[in-house]
């Protein structure tokens, strides 16, 4: 047997059907499937990559199925379908490779086109492993959690679309740090560094930084600079004042907050493993979606 | 006669019954209006102003009135009594000046327990002159205005609230200048360049700078830098995607702007025309309001 | 004939012999001449730059006589070079075109391979013409001026290499701006916005702005922002502590600054004038060099 | 016994001789070292502060028999004193208090008015540690190590003062990361995250981040953004041209840097323990120092 993985999932964008390249990803998930048994797999789908492409006649599973049976997951997107399924999966210790069937992403960093000769070392066992840490965000609300999600990329606090800026309270470890008037506030993980984070001014974090940044977004004073926390910090930003605040956990939102509301951040238990082909680096991925520092 | 200027107008801030602040304003008020009648002036007092406060005795005028009549006008209250009054009678050419009840603005500079001192030099004619570009900004939809208003701060296209960034096209005088991603773009007056434009990250403008300067509310990639244009400069912003983006010419609104939309910025024929008391400079009110470059 | 402009000089990049690229140099300023006489110009070359190429056969003069005879001036080589030709001809008012033998420039936007076509139409008038403002600094020392230089990018004090930061007293009209602590204080102009000042995080300017822009290098305080002036501005930065700074006319350069030394700048009363194919704009070079809001 | 201390070293502002400050310095030591003796403690001078302060009486040591045998410092000065007592004594691992009696910094947090009633209950064990991270910078030449120090706030290339740009190849761990064009380039710890790399537009780092922050001095493109590494990472900076640029640890420099001249970072095995009062936080202190988010 060639693959040092024994079991290895497929999972493509969702509802790819829709956006009438369903028979490209279907060809395409095809090809890899075919590709992943001759090089001594055995081959599962997941259930709704496996509907809403078409697919027959291989073992299907739902995503948490996946994440306890599986000891590869291939994800045919783009990144935001990668941090999705590198959510549900996390808690799995499963590593992902990231294919992607157009602009390379951030974390899907293979082409479509060249998937073969990549993915054939790397089954091998030659590949770069990268852990990402994952946060785990709540909304309290007179001491009850209202709302919980894990987020790869960042917890922002926003403010309404037409109401003016939002004040936020921040603590560290139930130490405060500032009160904050702005239109929102980031906090983002190494991997959301190259995000809305990057937007809104903040530095990049080598994803082996174990640390979460702080952006405000459009502050309201001169006095502000992104900061940098351990990842072992507690982060809580209160809703002091402001109408229709919401937070956002990647992109899973609770709109109107109210005042009073109180958003944690911590390090989840969890983190996703990413595998590279063998040479990558974060570096070389920075330059090529930042075009960083050229001339 | 001590005053140059013969008909006075009083104009209070709005609502300001509603704060629970009546009292207060009402004698402030009243007290000014004592004050400008012994230098030799006739006081007006704005219609609803007098309403709201209580006020009774003295000829009452609304806004328009007060405009074409009056040979300068006293506001009593923020920035942003101060921004809408200046708006209403650009027209009019009648000079303002700003008396400020609690923490001083960037162009309300008469603390409230100083204006006697303050303001007898100035209707001698002692005072300083600043005259501020307005902008006069319109939505047009398929070829028709379908918003139009005066904004002395700042023309904000801005994504919706939940929504992911806007795509916007942005020309100068019919040539195209960039397709921005962002969370927005403000185009700033001198005005409104110590406002929402610096919390974005733009520069400050001096208010005799015959210019606007386009900010962008973070862009979604690194190559991006405020610019500032001459005001003669016809600029226009093309909403190219993005849901629920909103349009904002000061604070006044129009919200679910369509794809296609363009919303037009030029400079309005009129010019507000701010007092100042003698010595006034401009920098003096930045480093005081911004605690700029403090040690 | 075929050109509105009867006298036309040629002027090539200083000591382009040294660099090994002094044929290359030649034949294309020969064949610009050729052309320009077929295109009914009396050609006249820059003394130095007929010396170093060795061309022969052709009238010619020194720049000042150039800038008093010639009715249009080509400059053959960099944006370096086009700076300082447009500051020594500047008080002639004579136009100046760019062409460029290598990668394309702010202001040098004619490429070498291209300028037969793009020039024929430039000279029978076709063009968009393009006036730079200049600034005139000043060194004062006990009240004489030790130093004096024209610039069309920007003035800079800076500190000296070893030393900390220096302490700058900034005033604008005779009134006090601030005390800056920092590496040090960029005056730039329109032209200039692209340049250092870009570097140090100044916003850009359209060369129309009739404005400067200060902006400080690595300021010792959150509190800062640049800050645009009108061009009628009288600019005044003292020395108020650090060892060894130094005053930067364009790179004109005096060194060794005393605490107390004044830098002053002034709008010269001359501008520069660049011609530009027709349909040129700003905002396609700003494109161009800088990736500009390249996705 | 009162304090857990026993022999505790008190070191002040070296040359504070020469600043007219001495009587005062000598004081403030006396009062210090009474106080010590009074809690317990066997007091130690630093000779050469015992020598140009003129204190006889105690036990004097030099800074390293100090780190071998003392079990505490109390360092009377500012950051910059503290910092370099810091690096002298960071093999030894004895804790540092910094008083401070001017204005206070960032790890100088003791006031000297208030000293007793602050130092009581540290000696007695009630504070909080704090240990800062080292840099170990080298300048490699021709392969050989030309300088060597440790850094407790970054390590900075700089160009030279005359003269342009300098370009600097970074790696890490021996990957390529970019070519930098700019004014220079700062490598800050998180104690160095609040001096020059601050000014430069870096992030702030929590102490407690095991990272190292890459900033970019006045550089030459759009397309940068200060980056934070993990301080595992051993970083190198090449000269690749650009003249009489200098290599600075923390303010110890090397000038006259050769091209092909690599600078490289990692991590000192030693730590720096500073001792700060009980309920002393970091988020304090910048807010303090920075005006961090004033209104």
């Amino acid at each position: 047997m060639k693959s040092q993985f024994r079991q290895v999932a497929l999972i493509g964008k969702y509802h790819a059907a829709v956006s009438g390249a369903a028979a490209s990803t279907r060809a395409a998930l095809d090809d890899i499937a075919h590709f992943l048994h001759a090089q001594g797999c055995e081959v599962v789908f997941d259930r709704d990559t496996a509907s809403s492409a078409g697919i027959t006649g291989y073992t299907t599973l739902d995503v948490a199925a996946i994440g306890q049976q599986c000891d590869l997951v291939l994800v045919v997107g783009g990144d935001g379908t990668m941090l999705g399924i590198g959510r549900q999966l996390a808690r799995h210790g499963v590593p992902l490779i990231g294919i992607n069937q157009g602009r390379l992403g951030f974390i899907t960093d293979i082409p479509l086109d060249l998937y073969r000769a990549t993915l054939e070392p790397m089954l091998r066992g030659e590949y770069e492993e990268d852990q990402r840490s994952l946060m785990h965000g709540r909304v309290m609300r007179d001491g009850h959690c209202v709302f919980e999600a894990l987020a790869m990329n960042d917890v922002v606090v926003n403010r309404g679309a037409t109401s003016g800026m939002v004040e936020l309270r921040v603590e560290v470890d139930g130490h405060f740090v500032a009160n904050q008037r702005a239109d929102g506030l980031i906090v983002a993980s190494p991997t959301g560094s190259t995000a809305y984070s990057l937007s809104a001014g903040g530095p990049l974090l080598h994803p082996s930084t174990q640390g979460w940044v702080l952006v405000p977004i459009a502050p309201h004073t001169l006095s502000n600079r992104p900061i940098v926390l351990p990842e072992s910090s507690e982060i809580t930003i209160e809703v002091v004042s402001g109408r229709d605040a919401s937070a956002n956990f990647d992109m899973q939102s609770l709109a109107s907050l109210l005042h009073g509301d109180r958003i944690t951040v911590r390090r989840s238990q969890h983190s996703v493993r990413f595998l590279h082909p063998r040479g990558w680096t974060y570096f070389d991925t920075l330059r090529r979606k930042l075009h960083w520092y050229e001339k």
